[in-house]
C-alpha cells in the first residue's frame, strides 16, 4: 500500500505541475501579417469554400484528418465507477496522450454531461464535423452497447469503443500467441471467459469470430447458456446463442475444469490455484482485472499454468490495449476509413501476433509489450489494408508506406 | 484579383501540407512503464478521485484549466455565410491557433451540426466538463444573442461570443485612442454605427456602457429609434432604448451629418467621400467590414478624416480582435473566472488604450497592432484583476505576476 501511496502522490504532483497532460500546438508559422492572412482571414476563406463544396476535403484541409475524440460520460471510469464527467477527464486526457505518443494521432478528451444514452448519441452525432473518428471510453454497460450500435449505424466516421474492442483485440493476440506456444488449436481448445461486461463480452465475440467453438462465458450467475432464466443484456443475449452449445451449467470453478484457456475481466483474486490446477495440461491464464488481476503471473505459473498474463506493466505478457488503439486509428485515419469493421479488428489481432517469430516465443513472451515500436506501424498497415480491401476507405494508400510513415511519425515520441 | 488568387492558392497549399493547422502534444514524459503508470493507469485514478470530491480541482489536474472550446454551428462564417460545420472548421482551427500563439491558451475547434438554437445551447452546456471556457464563433444573428444569453445564465464557465464582444472591445480601444488624439470627449461626441448585427450591436452597447450619450445605430432601414415600425431583434430592441434619444430618422448619409465618429460593421464601400465630408471636424472613421471595408484608410483620410482604421492588416490602425480574446481568456483562466462580465470587457478596453502613451499617439497609430507583445499580458492582467475585484474569480493571483507570466508564455510564440 505504501507503494500505491507513493505512486498516487507522484501522479497528483505531476498532474498539477503540468496543469493536465495535454496541450495544443500550432503547426503553422505565425510571425507577421502575411502568415496571419494565410492561416486566418482573408486566406482561410478558400479552404472553407472548398470544403463547403466537398465535405470530404475537411479531412485534408483541417486537423480532422488526424483527429479523434475520446468521448466519455464518466459512468464507468477505470475501477472507480460512475464518478462523473469532470472526474473522468484525467483518464480521457491520458488516453489522448497515448494516442499521440504511440500513434501520432491528435486526440481530444471530451467528457460529456449526459448520462442518458439517447442524449449521448445525439451529442456524438452532432460532434462529427469536428473529428475524424470517435473513441468511446468508460461508458457503463449495457448502455455502452446501445450507444455504440446506434452510433455505428448513423455516423460516417469510425466509432470504436476501446473498452470492448481494444481489450478484445490485444487479448486475442495474447491468446493466439499462447496457443502457438503450447501448440493448441483455437478450433478445438476450450475457453472460459469470466466476466461478461464490455471487455469480457467483446473477447467472447472475437474468440467466436476467430474460430473458437468451445467457449463458456461466466458471470455472477455462473455459466451463460441459451435460455438461462433472468434478463440478458444485448451482449449476453447474443453470446448465449454462439457459446456453450451444450448448455453446461455451473459456477466458475466447475465449468473451468479441463479448460485450455481461462480469461478474466472480472474481480481481483478470483482465479484460485485450485481453479487453475483443475484446467487442462498446458493451461493458458489471462487475468485482466485492473489494477489487481484475477491471478498474478507468478501465482498462475506456480499453480501449473503454461502461459499467464495480466494487464500489469510490472509482469510478463502484459495485455495492454495501448498496443491496439493508436495503430488502429492511425491506419483508419490514413485511408479515411468510414468505420472500424470486424475484419479490421481481426487484421489488427494477426498483425500483433505475427510480430513474434516462432523462435522467439516463450512462456513469458507470447504478446509484444506496450513500448514495442513495431506494433503501431504493423497494426496501422494491416487495418488500412483491410479497410481498402473492404471498400470503406476514402483514399487508397500503400500499406507498406503507411507502416514506414507510422514508424517515422512515432520514432521520437517514446 | 490576381493577388487574391495567389493568397488563396497559398492558403490552400498550406492547409493541405500541414493537414490543418493544429496539433496536440503530450506535456508529460512517456518513456517507460513507470511514466505510463503515472500518466495513465493505475496512477491516474488519484486525480480522478480528487476531482470526484471537488470538481474545481479539474481546473488544476486536467488541461481544462488552460483550455477553451471555439464553438460554432457554421451559420455565419466570415463573409461566407451559412456554409455548414465542416466548412467552418478552418476558421475555428485558425482561431485556436491564434489563442495558442497570442495567449498560450489551448483551444479546441468544435463545429457542431446543430442549427437549432436550443440544441446548440444543450450541446454546449453538456460539453462544459471538458473546458475552462467557451468562445462562441460565427453564429448567425439574431440567434447568437439568444444562445449567448442562455449559456451565460446556465453555465459556470466563461462564455464569450467573440464576433460581438471581441470586436466591440478592440473597436472601443481604437475609438478611445482616436478621441484622445483629436481631443474629444466620449460623453459629448456624436457616434454613428452602421450595421446592427453581432458586431455592430455589441459596439453600440459598449459605447453606451463607456459613457457615450449621442449614438445613432443604423441598419438597412435607416436610423434605429424607439418605436420604429417593424420587428426588432433582442439587440436592436435594447439599443433602441439607450441610443438616439431624439428619435432622429433618416438614412446613413443623413444621420452621419455632423458626427464625430463613424463606425461600420456593414458592407464594402458604403462610407463614401461625401458621407465622410459631411462629418464634424476631426472626424474618426472605422470601416470594419472584412475583407473589404466600408472605406479604405487612404480614402477616409483623403476625404478629410483625422483618424481612420479598418480590419485589414495591410493598413494603419488595424482593428483586430486578436488583440482581445487571447489575453482576455488568458486572464479569465488564470483566476478561473466564472464568467466574462461587462466590467472585464471595459477593463480590457482600457488596458489596450493605456498601452499607447500620449506622446506616441499619431493619426495612424491610435490602437496597438496585432503583433504588439504588450497587448495580451496587459489585457490578461486587467481582466484577471477585475474578475477578482468582482468576486467571480475562483483563485486569487497578483495581476502583475499574471502580466509577467503571460509575457513569458508567449515570448517565443511569434
Amino acid at each position: 500500500m505504501a507503494n500505491t501511496d507513493v505512486l498516487n502522490e507522484e501522479s497528483l504532483a505531476m498532474h498539477k505541475k503540468f496543469n493536465g497532460k495535454l496541450g495544443v500546438v500550432s503547426k503553422v508559422p505565425l510571425k507577421d501579417g502575411h502568415d496571419l492572412s494565410i492561416a486566418y482571414t482573408p486566406g482561410v476563406a478558400e479552404p472553407c469554400r472548398k470544403i463547403e463544396k466537398d465535405k470530404n476535403l475537411s479531412f485534408e484541409y483541417t486537423w480532422r484528418g488526424n483527429c479523434v475524440a475520446v468521448v466519455s460520460d464518466g459512468t464507468r471510469v477505470l475501477g472507480l465507477g460512475d464518478i462523473g464527467p469532470e472526474a473522468a477527464m484525467p483518464v480521457m486526457e491520458g488516453k489522448a496522450v497515448l494516442y499521440k505518443t504511440f500513434g501520432d494521432v491528435d486526440a481530444v478528451p471530451i467528457c460529456i454531461d449526459a448520462k442518458d444514452a439517447k442524449e449521448f448519441v445525439n451529442m456524438v452525432q452532432r460532434l462529427q464535423p469536428s473529428f475524424g473518428g470517435i473513441n468511446l471510453e468508460d461508458i457503463s454497460s449495457p448502455k455502452c452497447y446501445e450507444i455504440e450500435a446506434e452510433l455505428i449505424k448513423t455516423c460516417n466516421i469510425p466509432i470504436f469503443h476501446d473498452d470492448q474492442h481494444g481489450t478484445a483485440i490485444i487479448c486475442l493476440a495474447a491468446v493466439l500467441g499462447g496457443l502457438r506456444y503450447v501448440k493448441k488449436d483455437i478450433a478445438t481448445a476450450k475457453f472460459v471467459v469470466n466476466g461478461i461486461g464490455a471487455a469480457g463480452s467483446a473477447i467472447g465475440k472475437l474468440l467466436y469470430k476467430l474460430g473458437a467453438k468451445n467457449i463458456i462465458m461466466v458471470d455472477s450467475k455462473g455459466a451463460l447458456y441459451e435460455g438461462r432464466p433472468g434478463h440478458l443484456d444485448m451482449a449476453k443475449a447474443y453470446l448465449a446463442t454462439v457459446t456453450n452449445k451444450n448448455k453446461i451449467q455451473g459456477n466458475l470453478a466447475e465449468v473451468t475444469k479441463g479448460a485450455d484457456v481461462l480469461i478474466g475481466c472480472s474481480k481481483p483474486g478470483v482465479f484460485t490455484a485450485d481453479i487453475i490446477k483443475g484446467m487442462n495440461k498446458n493451461a493458458i491464464v489471462f487475468g485482466l482485472a485492473n489494477p489487481v488481476p484475477e491471478t498474478t503471473y507468478e501465482a498462475a505459473m506456480a499453480a501449473g499454468a503454461a502461459v499467464a498474463g495480466t494487464g500489469r506493466s510490472d509482469a510478463p505478457n502484459q495485455v495492454n490495449n495501448v498496443c491496439v488503439f493508436p495503430g488502429l486509428f492511425r491506419g483508419a485515419l490514413d485511408v479515411r476509413a468510414k468505420a472500424i469493421t470486424e475484419e479490421m479488428k481481426v487484421a489488427a489481432v494477426h498483425a500483433i501476433v505475427d510480430l513474434i517469430d516462432e523462435k522467439d516465443l516463450r512462456a513469458d513472451y507470447v504478446v509484444p509489450g506496450a513500448f514495442d515500436k513495431r506494433v503501431a506501424p504493423a497494426v496501422a498497415a494491416a487495418v488500412a489494408k483491410t479497410a481498402m480491401e473492404q471498400g470503406i476507405a476514402r483514399v487508397q494508400r500503400d500499406p507498406e508506406e503507411i507502416k514506414a510513415a507510422t514508424a517515422k511519425r512515432i520514432a521520437n515520441h517514446y
